[in-house]
């Protein structure tokens, strides 16, 4: 494929117009002003439109779309113990499967090309990111409050599976890593021997971090004045420098230090931060700490869509509310986050970017709406007047996934149907 | 027109499945569960399809527009005065014709069908809310530091003479208010003698209150420890019981008794308030004190788009992370300030409900997307996962004013490229 004539987000997203880009097997080849005289290919024809690179959704739990709306207006406590968790434990794996797929196709309809997906359900998730063509770092959430040995874990065994049948799956695509859930819900013996097992195998590793309040404060108590992040530290959880936490909102200035000494990355979840009630994570702090942010969705259950453009006008305006500084944050700032940031934390060193040799992970946006004019910055109003239905292509590693509102690999009326139905079903036995 | 077998929230944001709403001469005629017998006109195929009321825009500065994404990043002060300040100074009649039709144009399509507007430029807001359809509140802005003479003023006389051409016009789709700008950008004279006009004409009220800290603390700092909203008390601002004031960020607790007892309305914007870093305001403590409190978009340079859609989700996620908690406020609610409430503060007493009798003022939202799927919730969804791209029909009084992507009184196209070329002209001359 070669864009034709069309504006870019340059590799220090910087506005481009009228640049020529080349995609062949499945890497930008070219960036250039003139058209390259050899190209005899498929062309699209760039006017009015823009190419950034694909989003990447850096903490989901996609099978969560099920849950969509679902004990909506409920205190956090009776969401997740009246609502969440028994409809959980009613999942079948096809549920997970459809559910998945639901949120796939939602993420491709709205830029996303990539995300790091934590839950149950590890054939699910994969088994709809290797047929929909998303990339997806995806890790099984473990969590065990006794001394049972890892290997013996349901979660554990299930993340050896998975693991073993997807990771490196469709060229690289897929790939499994480790999780574990968080400090509040596992033992010390547990998260111990989950930093032996990860440090061992010098694996990427997700968890929950410092999520609320009652989390931050509850685990001090439990250790001594120990945070999550200085726990996790002492029980070895970032010893292989390639681990992230979702979340954060409550980290104090020392666990910044921690993180930043140790290559902690941080998935930021404004969405649902502030729809379940849990604050405002001061951002600003991390960056200026040197820390490397994401941003993510989380589950729809908590957002409750995968918008990553909505989730990027939030991480500016919260930005802005938690400094009282309408300066605190550049839209080139978050751009980069839900970009090449989310890109590193997946360990993809060649996403994020429309660059020579990176892997053709592109969006494309119609600029000719109206609360896209006038083009004063068109480079801001990504970030703080765009949404996900401005998107009209989607494409990862070069194959185009999403199109002027259709799916190459998603029978989306089918999956909706489904959905619905996996839904009634699941609470007829509630 | 007949819509046959459509979703509706009912009058208290209820959902009601297979139903029939008529329209006739401007107005609901009926909503039943059966198929009017008699009926023989247009017909509207709902299914798949929710029917709301049209929301209302409770404070916006529509020729804005045009500075969309001017000055992003920038410090409140800064934006404002190297930025905003200097281009609305060359902004002619035109350019502020082209922004506000280009404004009601992306309200439209995102199914805003009434706007409460205060800026300057009153001939050309009301012009294009005339040749547009669309219901507009507008009120001509007066500040004077001076002892000026009201009749003296600029501002004043615009003010009269938009009031005497336009306020009634379309069938009382354009209504003409009032508006004193602030407390700190008029003097103690001004302020007097607009509070002794407007009570006694009996007049329709806008104002901004508290919305940044400095105002409300320097106004404190002048007046003898009085608040804002206690100067104006005191000044005879709110006689009439007919005002609001937008923002209200700082407001105290002693100020919103004051506002519930003069029956003082909020525009709550919360966009604009967190991108400006102006703080979030506190808006369950607002309807706890019996306050009517309506959403609204702020500007286009503050926001930056002019999407009801997500200023409820905006409204939704600020209550809980303000009151850190998850169940401050009911998707109801929202759907409430930003339909019924918004059209009380326009003194429109039968709008904003689906209801027998109301004026048609309708939109039509197309469930039948991924990020709408499942169905656990179709009420909660409007607030928490729909977006303005959602709406496919927006109706005035009965008028179709836009549906399935097309305008039937905007040329669109025509619009973007002078909205383009307004903004190439004004910044050529900065």
């Amino acid at each position: 494929m070669l864009f034709e004539k069309i504006n870019i987000t340059d590799e220090n997203f910087e506005l481009k117009t009228d640049m020529y880009v080349r995609v062949e097997s499945g890497k930008i080849s070219s960036i250039t002003e003139q058209r390259p005289e050899d190209y005899e290919g498929e062309c699209y024809n760039g006017e009015g439109k823009l190419l950034m690179p694909g989003l990447v959704n850096s903490h989901s739990h996609l099978p969560m779309t099920l849950t969509r709306g679902y004990g909506d207006g409920l205190t956090l406590q009776s969401w997740l113990f009246d609502k969440i968790f028994p409809f959980e434990d009613q999942m079948t794996d096809e549920d997970a499967y459809i559910g998945t797929m639901l949120g796939i196709a939602e993420m491709l309809a709205s830029g996303t090309t990539s995300v790091s997906d934590m839950y149950m359900f590890g054939e699910s998730v994969c088994r709809a990111a290797l047929e929909s063509g998303i990339k997806c770092n995806f890790s099984r959430c473990i969590s065990s409050g006794s001394e049972t040995p890892l290997e013996e874990l349901k979660g554990f065994k299930e993340a050896m599976a998975v693991k073993e049948k997807y990771d490196g799956a469709n060229n690289g695509r897929i790939r499994v890593d480790y999780s574990i859930h968080a400090e509040y819900t596992s033992s010390e013996y547990t998260i111990g021997k989950f930093a032996d097992y990860v440090n061992a195998h010098d694996a990427r590793v997700s968890t929950h971090i410092s999520e609320t309040k009652t989390e931050h404060e509850e685990c001090k108590a439990r250790h001594n004045g120990l945070t999550p992040v200085q726990y996790f530290e002492k029980m070895g959880i970032f010893g292989t420098g390639k681990a992230f936490g979702a979340h954060c909102v409550w980290i104090e200035p020392e666990d910044r230090e921690i993180m930043a000494k140790n290559g902690v990355m941080i998935a930021h979840c404004p969405s649902s931060n502030m729809k379940l009630g849990s604050g405002l994570a001061d951002v600003k702090a991390m960056l200026d700490a040197g820390i490397t942010v994401g941003i993510g969705t989380d589950g729809a259950g908590s957002n409750n869509n995968l918008d990553m453009f909505e989730e990027m006008h939030l991480a500016a305006l919260t930005a802005s509310v938690k400094n009282y500084d309408a300066a605190a944050f550049s839209a080139k700032d978050v751009l980069k986050m839900a970009t090449v940031n989310g890109a590193l934390m997946q360990g993809r060193t060649d996403c994020g970017l429309i660059k020579e040799g990176y892997c053709a992970d592109l969006v494309v946006v119609d600029l000719e709406k109206p609360h896209l004019t006038p083009k004063n910055d068109i480079v801001s109003s990504l970030v703080y007047s765009a949404g996900g239905q401005d998107v009209v292509l989607t494409m990862v590693d070069g194959e185009v996934l999403y199109r002027d509102g259709k799916f190459t690999t998603i029978d989306i009326d089918e999956i909706m149907k489904l959905a619905d139905k996996a839904v009634c079903k699941i609470k007829s036995r509630l």
